[in-house]
């Protein structure tokens, strides 16, 4: 609605930057239209340069102001529609572990335009209870729940042995889009998305950081010989 | 031992892909001195170009044979190096809840370097209980078990409002790294570490793509006007 359309490529780094805005601004209860924030603001969450800020903003379309910064409702407002927060999308969760409780029960989804209707679980004990406020389905019911409520996208939290199998099967009833939690990659048809949730990479970075504190100089793989 | 030291700067998404590359080979039962692996099986693990793959274990060292690819082992070595993995970060857990449960339960853990010595709540319901393995202690304790066990690393699986406080207390007991999953930012002394697990990235880059499917082009936020 009086906007132009252009399609737009994300680098993985400045989407992640993105949210990281997003985040910080939806945190502050102080938002109104009139509420201003500065690229230094922005840039000192994720210790960085204020210039990259700028740079990450003025490619989703929002310019700030000399010396008064950024309207903030601006700036979420343009992060909401380029990441697609303002779009519903319709998830099921596979698994009702401990990780898969604790996404069930994650309430913060909203705010990116989750909304889980499902949860499933194989273990006949779980099936028929509530998990996070989810009723838990038997897996049998995946297809009627999906196709019930359109859903595109799946959560799994599954043990990695029942990845595969259970990817196929979500693919053929119609999904998307698969945010997988289990430890193991997965093999999809072209124009299906996968993203493949990586706990370890923030370990990684914290471990890589901490051994890179001054004075404790980084090995690196290199023979002297 | 046989190596050059040398101070090294690796960027997040470097950082990120090093991690995938690791993950996969570890994955692999079949992989021993002899395994080769190419430049294009790691590709098509990020859906990327191969060149990238070379440019990023060329940087920390690793060179490949032309035809013949790399020795998988000496790609697993060299990157648990970079990251740190070859050694042992200990690290306490605060909040027993859902996502704590599931952290503490979490064995792929052990690979990355990580040991969890103690887990804390401060929930006298949960105290004395038992959680992934772990003994559950109250919060009183944080301060002389982080001592006791020479911890570094803090995780911390705790509400939003109770974080910053509980932060400041670590960083006095020694910690100077915290693994935050809680909703919300941390202040934090310089040389104190911090990485904000963002869940909600990688449902972002799912949103994203999905929207992005062949024939939707993207609103971008630009008047028009």
């Amino acid at each position: 609605m009086g906007r132009s359309k252009a399609k737009y490529e994300l680098g993985h780094s400045h989407l992640e930057r993105l949210v990281h805005y997003y985040h910080f601004l939806g945190e502050r209860v102080d938002l109104d239209e009139t509420t201003r924030v500065s690229s230094q603001q922005l840039a000192q969450l994720l210790t960085m340069d204020d210039t990259q800020v700028r740079k990450d903003l003025a490619a989703i379309g929002v310019r700030g102001v000399p010396r008064l910064g950024y309207r903030a409702a601006e700036v979420v407002e343009a992060i909401r529609q380029v990441l697609g927060f303002d779009q519903i999308h319709r998830a099921i969760l596979v698994g009702a572990g401990r990780l898969g409780g604790a996404l069930a029960a994650y309430r913060g989804f909203v705010k990116y335009g989750l909304r889980i209707v499902g949860v499933f679980d194989q273990d006949l004990g779980k099936v028929g209870t509530t998990i996070g406020g989810h009723f838990v389905y038997s897996t049998n019911e995946l297809e009627t729940v999906i196709e019930r409520n359109n859903a595109r996208l799946a959560i799994l939290a599954v043990p990695a042995e029942t990845c595969q199998a259970l990817a196929d099967r979500l693919v053929r009833a119609g999904i998307s889009g698969i945010w997988n939690f289990g430890p193991t990659t997965l093999t999809v048809p072209d124009g299906v998305v996968v993203r493949h949730e990586h706990i370890v990479v923030g370990l990684a970075e914290l471990a890589y950081h901490l051994q890179n504190e001054p004075g404790s100089p980084l090995p690196v793989s290199q023979d002297t010989e």
